[in-house]
């Protein structure tokens, strides 16, 4: 008998089908239990009559299966009710729980709690969503992505050097060498365009040995990362991200409609993205905040006062920052044409927090040696990379999207922990 | 002006359009140089008349921008050829080439030169459609499986243990503590199932510090996990390989022809695949070839001889060998019911090569904790993994098919290096 999952019964009035999940709620009404039963898909309440189908007391997530007969009922929460013909205990909860996960719109428990239990606090409908809305965000930028012609890749996490000259690396033990994990995908990307594949893009994990314990940060992340060949310059990569996350947003409210309500959080608009230069932002914030930012950069409260500046001045939850200086970039990014000094790079704030930083790459080989030099560092370091420029390298440039900031903003919660399903930070190295 | 590929060239006969690419040939005859113009759709053929376009001698590799007219020429290889009016080199060549990759169907150039610069090596159309199969691999696979209900999810790859009980692991430095790096998803997915995902699926990273060097090996690869849960028994795991290698294949016949033909490779047919168990396949090559196998276990040469057995007998490049014994597999490998020293376990073989693992597992929880005592563990340092089966953790199973393995064995390669884009071996860290 094939399994119909509990949001499917509605199409099998009258039929008897066979139903699996875990046990929701229970209520006893003398003689007659009503047990909820929970599926990936969905609740149904399955009616019980009679003692003599099961002899044991059934505990809350217990998982079962059902045989019985899909009754229309008005007075149930879906309009059926499963009528129980025959029950089956797959597994028995083996302790008492830490915390119900069935009752109330949100979980209450704290995040330590929850994450020692993530097998259990995930059962929560509204932890469960979160991770919905994360597998459709990376299933559309995929999907867009594939449809412009860019091409799946996979680059090794084991690395001979960082990306961002050896700060902040995790050493990994290669067997007799010294090894570290790659803080992003950044250099074979690189490599992948001038190899002939114009435009790639990698959904992978991305490393940062950051010691500092934020709402905003996990040493471990998903970086959705692309890059793309033969570019007329960094507007091209802002006008990329600027259709993919229209799509994204527009893919979001058809099919995870429920799961953003079950969250409470409200979709952003993709209009026109406004873009601003760095000093401009940091101006106006410092004219209208009095606030001050570090030199070449915006700090966090200096990302939430310009998101509020261009949404109350342009309407928009998203602005790119443009023209950050050469010194606050890495020794790749493409100093701009009339300002030498500032660079054809961007970061993109949503809702007050930086989920992206991309740009234009230097593709000239000799000026490509130069700039690493000029940073402090030994080309030797970075042969292994410098060679794909040595062969005609097209000019290029990419981005890589934070997957947990991106899901944070956009499901509205308030740590980026609660973005991973198994987050890595300072103190936790488990589950 | 907008780009056009090469490959939608001859929808624009007659147009004026900007092409992008780099030289792969070059003729001059006397005032009229001939290029072929390499994209990563295609080449075309581009004519520059008179010697006033371009000053400097064209080397191959160069990045170029061409903006001409198409015209219809019967004598040009794909019918049609670009006038061109207007050239713009965008990248020179820095250095002379280490290898040619515009002649003939092979790259003539060992391993060692092909990856240490391995952005040049990948232009050769042969290499480069090595990963075009790849990619739509892996797309195929993440369809069927969205298509089955299952979830995409992001496991982690910096662990507190190893699932195979501590052998071959890489030690990471994570922060004051030791952590290894993942050899494989399995405790997460299977926690990811008992959290109500049900249905799961990672492509992700896994890494093994084996310390032999074969052309079976890599130690960094990308695992295709899935896990599913409420199953009956294994047969509904293997069922799902079948069903998802059938559409897999189908997928690559109709989207990667060209490619496979590159690579004078054949796609194999899928049917139902045999399911042999263990000590009837070793029992069988012992017979026919005189074949000792190692205990509980088929070798490499084991393998060889099974899969062309199955071959002759059955008609199925795929064979899954099934009932492994208890001592053979990890501790979470459910025990047949009937013969407890076996278990419900399986792996499959293509064309002489183990490409996937897969089983049911363990899902009671004082079972699991006995079977780890059994393996000689210590329960405690599986708590974090144990505490999923505390509260109801139904029947589940999975499979991981090894993405480079199945590339290989698809594509006719001889060494699993080169289905990866970064190989990682004992040897090699770089690129």
């Amino acid at each position: 008998m094939k399994r119909i999952p509990t949001n499917q019964l509605s199409n099998h009035a009258g039929e008897q089908v066979l139903v699996k999940g875990w046990v929701n709620r229970i209520r006893d009404m003398g003689g007659v239990h009503f047990l909820v039963l929970r599926d990936r898909t969905g609740t149904v309440q399955v009616v019980l009559e009679g003692g003599g189908l099961f002899n044991v007391a059934l505990k809350p997530e217990t998982a079962l299966s059902v045989v019985g007969q899909v009754a229309v009922e008005p007075r149930a929460p879906s309009g059926i009710e499963l009528r129980a013909e025959k029950i089956e205990m797959l597994s028995f909860p083996a302790e008492d729980l830490p915390f119900a996960v069935n009752q109330g719109a949100t979980l209450r428990a704290g995040l330590d709690l929850i994450f020692n239990h993530r097998a259990l606090s995930l059962r929560h409908p509204r932890l469960a969503a979160v991770f919905r809305i994360q597998a459709e965000i990376v299933h559309a930028f995929r999907t867009f992505l594939r449809e412009q012609g860019f091409t799946e890749v996979h680059t090794p996490k084991i690395v001979a050097a960082g990306t961002e000259g050896g700060a902040e690396l995790f050493p990994v033990r290669y067997f007799e060498r010294p090894a570290y994990l790659a803080q992003s995908p950044q250099f074979y990307k690189q490599m992948l365009v001038g190899a002939g594949m114009e435009r790639v893009f990698e959904v992978g994990h991305a490393y940062r040995a950051e010691t500092h314990d934020t709402s905003r940060h996990l040493n471990e992340y998903v970086s959705l990362d692309l890059e793309m060949g033969f570019i007329d310059g960094v507007e091209d990569v802002m006008a990329v991200e600027n259709k993919l996350l229209a799509i994204l947003v527009e893919h979001l409210a058809k099919n995870c409609a429920r799961e953003v309500s079950r969250l409470g959080a409200t979709l952003p608009t993709v209009g026109q993205i406004p873009r601003v230069p760095l000093f401009e932002a940091q101006a106006a914030i410092k004219e209208r905040h009095g606030k001050e930012s570090p030199r070449g950069n915006l700090d966090p409260e200096g990302e939430r006062l310009v998101s509020r500046w261009i949404e109350e001045t342009r309407g928009s939850e998203w602005v790119f920052i443009t023209h950050y200086p050469v010194t606050e970039r890495p020794f790749y990014a493409m100093p701009a044409l009339s300002e030498p000094e500032l660079t054809e790079s961007f970061d993109l704030l949503f809702r007050g927090l930086e989920v992206t930083t991309g740009g234009q790459r230097i593709h000239d080989y000799r000026r490509l040696v130069a700039s690493i030099c000029r940073f402090g560092l030994d080309p030797g370091d970075f042969e292994f990379y410098l060679d794909a420029f040595k062969y005609g390298m097209p000019p290029h440039g990419g981005l890589a999207i934070g997957l947990e900031r991106l899901t944070m903003q956009l499901c509205g919660l308030d740590n980026v922990r609660e973005a991973s399903l198994f987050p890595r930070d300072r103190n936790r190295l488990t589950p």
